[in-house]
């Protein structure tokens, strides 16, 4: 189960292991080159047993009903809010320092929700609540966007309509819209199964994702106002949104008009954005035209196009980005929050 | 080819008759009991000579090149810009009233554009240039609902992300999509034809519809802020829009920002929207809790839900409209303006 590589490095779990989000953490420790002492990998009692290889190594997935964090240093936490809710407190308990990708904790004002590239300050010391919470997959492309707009221009506000793509509901929204989009190829009028999704997702939109709210609003809309406001330290910040899913099978789509204080450059904005790390510009004929979800390049980078700003309204200006919500949106930002903390020696 | 059905009535032509926009055209001719004297259907050389079954009478598809007018006193034309450019002029001409589908005369002074719920009194008299044009097949649904908006509180700015169907491409789109899609789910790695859409749309989203222009927009996106202006008589309007192509069949969905100049009552905003003419709005549990492009409902009707004012923001609010491109953004938006001369007796 566990293996010596690096006897300075922390001693790690992965919970949710058997997730899509799990297993490209772990595929990201090995292209990254993330040091650890030892690895544990941690699900419900449903995937405990099996077997699953990380840096050429087997191991057994440990069941998470008793699993012991008092030797763990740092736990990567997607297994769901709930079973955040119920495990990451006690990890802490038991002295592990939590990275969690679940919305449990997010707003909780003891625990830091980070992005590294926009706010690693976070990072320098350990939190009040020993969690560290990864923001929402739709709300970190974005926010690695929007804060070189802030300080250059001021945002009066960011109207953003997003594509979102069926892994985020896990690997089980992915085998679904397959299901449903085989079982309409062979009939028109068979929308296929539609238990992640509802309706079915198969040559279909919707516009629900997370539950609905008493405001009208869906709670992923929601989370992506109040968690762009936390990240950038910005409370009156004005993002406004409509979240909905797309038959894609990964990477999340988002349309975001920006509008300013102040009349906005088009050459310094893509200049700025061109400067960010880990992001890609396609503008006109340096990358093509635009990214898509299927072909837009590197999955660890975000991507940008369409940047125009509005001829009758210079203040404001469209983008589209994409980014792998799986990757971007959750395990690789998982895993920088842990490079951050490794190289601050907070673990 | 013709046969008198009534003595009174108009003699029509439907120029691309075999398309997409053309058959559904004459399905609905059907279904709301038009009457027309005679029926003419005509399409490409690559297409005449065909069988086509309208009210159940066989009709052979005649030839557009050489096809006489004179006897037309109203013509349909849904076969692309460049033929409604060159044969709509010519059927004019020859004494024909010409209701075009394509972008080719929208923007012509002496054409009205008309969505018959919104500018119907553009219909009171023969045009100046023989032509009406039938709008975008985004722009339409978007108007239906505008109107009412601007009347009651003023719009700053409508700021609008497209989610349009292959349909959109006509039959050629829809064959693409499935091809490709089957082509995918064989392999993933495979993306299938891309001939209409570029990338593929197979598990794909595609920010990119008709063509690019120097400003940045698409023509797509420049059509909807201009024919909104023109058809609400609204110079000055705002509307600025990302248009995307998604991988749906039919229907396409638009996420509308509406700010407005004043504050918005939620209660009496889907109090006016109710009672628009065939207009569907699914608001909480009257009509479920919101449209989508497969489970909408009456496809002769445009559907609008998620609506929500703001909490920060009280002056804007979200719309989510569905709508049938081929028969609201088309068919049957061309026969309403059909519906209306007759009823005028202007044919």
């Amino acid at each position: 189960m566990t293996l010596v590589t690096d006897p300075t490095a922390p001693r790690i779990a992965i919970v949710g292991a058997t997730g899509v989000v799990g297993t490209t953490l772990a595929g990201l420790i090995e292209d990254r080159g993330f040091r650890y002492r030892e690895v544990h990998l941690v699900a419900s009692a449903r995937s405990a047993g099996r077997t699953l290889t990380v840096e050429g190594r087997e191991y057994v997935v440990e069941d998470l009903e008793g699993f012991d964090f008092s030797n763990v240093d740092l736990a990567f936490f997607s297994a769901g809010g709930s079973i955040s809710e119920k495990y990451a407190p006690a990890a802490v308990e038991q002295g592990a320092l939590v990275i969690d990708n679940t919305s449990a904790f997010r707003m909780d004002p003891d625990t830091p929700l980070v992005v590294p590239q926009v706010n690693a300050h976070e990072l320098d010391k350990r939190p009040v609540s020993g969690i560290i919470a990864n923001p929402n997959c739709s709300t970190i492309p974005l926010v690695r966007l929007l804060q070189t707009v802030e300080r250059r221009w001021g945002i009066r506000q960011a109207v953003v309509s997003t594509y979102q793509a069926a892994s985020g509901q896990g690997n089980g929204g992915i085998t679904e819209l397959h299901e449903a989009t085989r079982a309409t190829l062979q009939d028109p009028d068979d929308p296929g199964p539609s238990e992640r999704f509802h309706p079915s997702l198969s040559f279909n939109v919707i516009p629900s994702i997370d539950r609905m709210l008493e405001s009208g609003f869906t709670f992923e809309e929601q989370k992506m106002l109040q968690e762009s406001r936390k990240i950038l330290g910005l409370p009156h910040l004005d993002v406004t949104t409509t979240c909905v899913r797309v038959p894609v099978i990964n990477s999340h789509s988002e349309a975001a008009w920006i509008e300013c204080q102040n009349v906005v450059d088009r050459e310094e904005l893509v200049r700025l954005l061109t400067e960010l790390p880990e992001v890609t510009v396609h503008d006109k004929d340096a990358h093509g035209a635009f990214p898509t979800p299927r072909t837009a390049g590197d999955p660890n980078h975000v991507h940008v196009g369409r940047i125009r700003v509005a001829p009758h309204n210079p203040r404001g200006f469209w983008l589209w980005i994409v980014a792998d919500n799986v990757r971007i949106g959750a395990a690789l930002n998982a895993l920088q929050i842990a490079e951050a903390l490794t190289d601050r020696g907070v673990v």
